[in-house]
């Protein structure tokens, strides 16, 4: 047995509350996904995570498998061990980070050849290779090697590294069926494995997203993922691609929109049936003083908080609301202290976090008003 | 009434097990004081803090001053409730501060003018000035505005700075007194108020260091500080000047050894009757990797830990120690990742914690050893 999705309630716009089975943690959907991205949600320890209520992260595997290297992680019992996380985690493909970090990068129908942006090392990355890693890693989800398109693209490019894309998400599955077993916490017996996620690209363009959507849910991957999005395109753009891609996916399996996004897009975003998202902005915003809040963006540096008593957003119960005023949010930041990051980024994590538990309770009692 | 000190028992060394009755906490002594420098022990929110038992926390008023300033410390209600901290406080006099960070210092009989060492502006600070920031601050103990006598130092250099430090005690202690009652949670019918303590000072010379104890005892302190150790001299020197200056201060009052030390200093100096201790050094050296064990210092940094699997210490109950890996911990720091100054300093403070907790407990058990 892989993930099981069980839907609790659906919305008229087509949102969904479920629960999402994985191998560490059953999840509540829709559910925000903190980044990790070496191994670590930048500044917050593991169980202020926990306490927030952050039910699965990210790992980032084109970082995890330079520094300390995947190898390393397997032989010390997989990622969860290895950053003593016991809920559950999805490591991305390291595709996004050799297109946007890496150096040098030559790209052929074989894979990806780049240097470590680190060192200058020459590496190479295939579909078979990511699949490698992921198992190694041994996250509850892995995701299908692809190539982000750049935006903008024209047409002819975007087909083009649609096909990339396409051949790639079938090695990635055939490779990865072969060798899922080899995450340390495999199980025959039961049937507890690694899932493995497939990315809808296709730029821009509607019938691209669409043909792609089509191949990879004729492949039967273990959920979708709609990639390529919130790479400087208008966001009415991000959201016309979702709207395209959504009805194309199986209402059975989750769906995951990468790297979005802004508060009021991830809410409305799962709102419109999107189960599963991931964003460095609340831990990212926050190392550079901007704070969501119920009331609108606080930049936390300004003068304008130097004696303000208040907390950075009254309707927060998280505990930085709970405890700091908005003087000493600033105070940390202008006097340079690593403390200003750690505060800044629970606040944020708190946030994203709500809009979500908010979200499934709405469809909750939505779904009890509807039946009574 | 000001603190009390209650010797609940005494060892045959000299050493006393006390409880130290402050505005804000009842204190258990011999005490380790961790440096709050900017109104944040660096990368440890204040909860974590209170869970490693931390009783007393230090603030410095030069860095305080400077930024966010004293006055506007002041009208949020002091520092305890800038910083969230509901426990104890001391804050030092700036002088420290000033001599070894501001720039451009001229030294006069009246106090000290200096140049900020953040943005080069012009400041001046006098015994009377330092005693009107420590009350706008209002932690539980301020301390005496002196010159911290630099290593080495000839005789005659070493007599001067102590006149001056002996007129600005004088002056700390009338200012004091008179302005007291302005810290915000003075009160004058239980006689809560802020205590001052005097800092002997005099070199590496012990009839210098034994002519200032007497005047500043003639004073009538709340407590006695020995200042300028731990500033580049032998050990040998800092026990001496220790071992000399102790027997001359007040039994009832507590006595306070300035910015040490390493593990086995504390230890051994609680043993001696010092009380209370403070030091950069356990957060300090976390930030560089380096990490007290109970079987000696590890540095986090060193490739033999890049797959160790066990704790930092073996030995240790610390958050950090129950939950990660060296290994864990070694990648945090190679990653650049600000979680490793986070985790390695809870776990040094907790180290340095539990250090004087096993002196207490020790001083109990001898205690009732003796009784029967």
């Amino acid at each position: 047995m892989s993930l099981s999705f069980d839907v609790i309630a659906e919305t008229a716009a087509g949102g969904r509350r479920a629960q999402l089975h994985l191998p560490h943690r059953t999840v509540q959907t829709p559910v925000f996904m903190p980044v990790g991205t070496a191994g670590s949600v930048k500044a917050v320890p593991q169980n202020v995570l926990e306490e927030l209520g952050a039910e699965i992260i990210l790992g980032n595997t084109y970082h995890l498998y330079l520094r300390p290297g995947h190898e390393a992680i397997a032989r010390m019992g997989g990622l969860h061990k290895f950053i003593s996380w016991p809920r559950a985690m999805l490591t991305d493909s390291g595709g996004f980070q050799v297109f946007s970090l890496a150096k040098l990068r030559k790209v052929t129908d074989d894979g990806v050849k780049f240097r470590s942006h680190l060192d200058g090392s020459s590496h190479f990355f295939s579909p078979e290779h990511s699949m490698d890693v992921q198992i190694a890693l041994g996250a509850d989800i892995a995701m299908a090697f692809d190539e982000c398109t750049e935006y903008p693209a024209e047409r002819r490019r975007a087909e083009e590294s649609l096909r990339l894309t396409m051949a790639w998400a079938e090695r990635s599955l055939t490779h990865h069926r072969e060798n899922r077993h080899k995450t340390p916490w495999f199980d025959a017996n039961t049937g507890r494995r690694q899932n493995l996620f497939g990315i809808v690209q296709g730029g821009m363009y509607t019938d691209l997203r669409k043909q792609c959507a089509e191949r990879l849910v004729a492949m039967d991957f273990d959920g979708y993922a709609i990639g390529g999005l919130s790479v400087g395109e208008p966001r009415e753009l991000t959201l016309e691609m979702i709207q395209e891609v959504l009805p194309l996916l199986p209402k059975d399996k989750p769906r995951y929109v990468m790297g979005v996004g802004y508060p009021d897009e991830i809410e409305q975003y799962a709102k419109l049936g999107v189960d599963m998202m991931d964003c460095v902005l609340p831990t990212r915003a926050a190392r550079h003083a901007l704070l969501f809040t119920s009331e609108g963006r606080v930049n936390i540096k300004n003068k304008q908080y130097a004696e303000d008593q208040g907390p950075v957003d009254p309707n927060c119960d998280c505990p930085v609301c709970q405890r700091y005023t908005r003087a000493y949010l600033r105070h940390l930041m202008q006097a340079g202290e690593p403390l200003a990051a750690t505060l800044n980024s629970i606040h944020n994590l708190a946030y994203y976090l709500n809009i979500m538990k908010r979200v499934r309770a709405g469809m909750e009692a939505g779904s009890a008003a509807e039946t009574v």
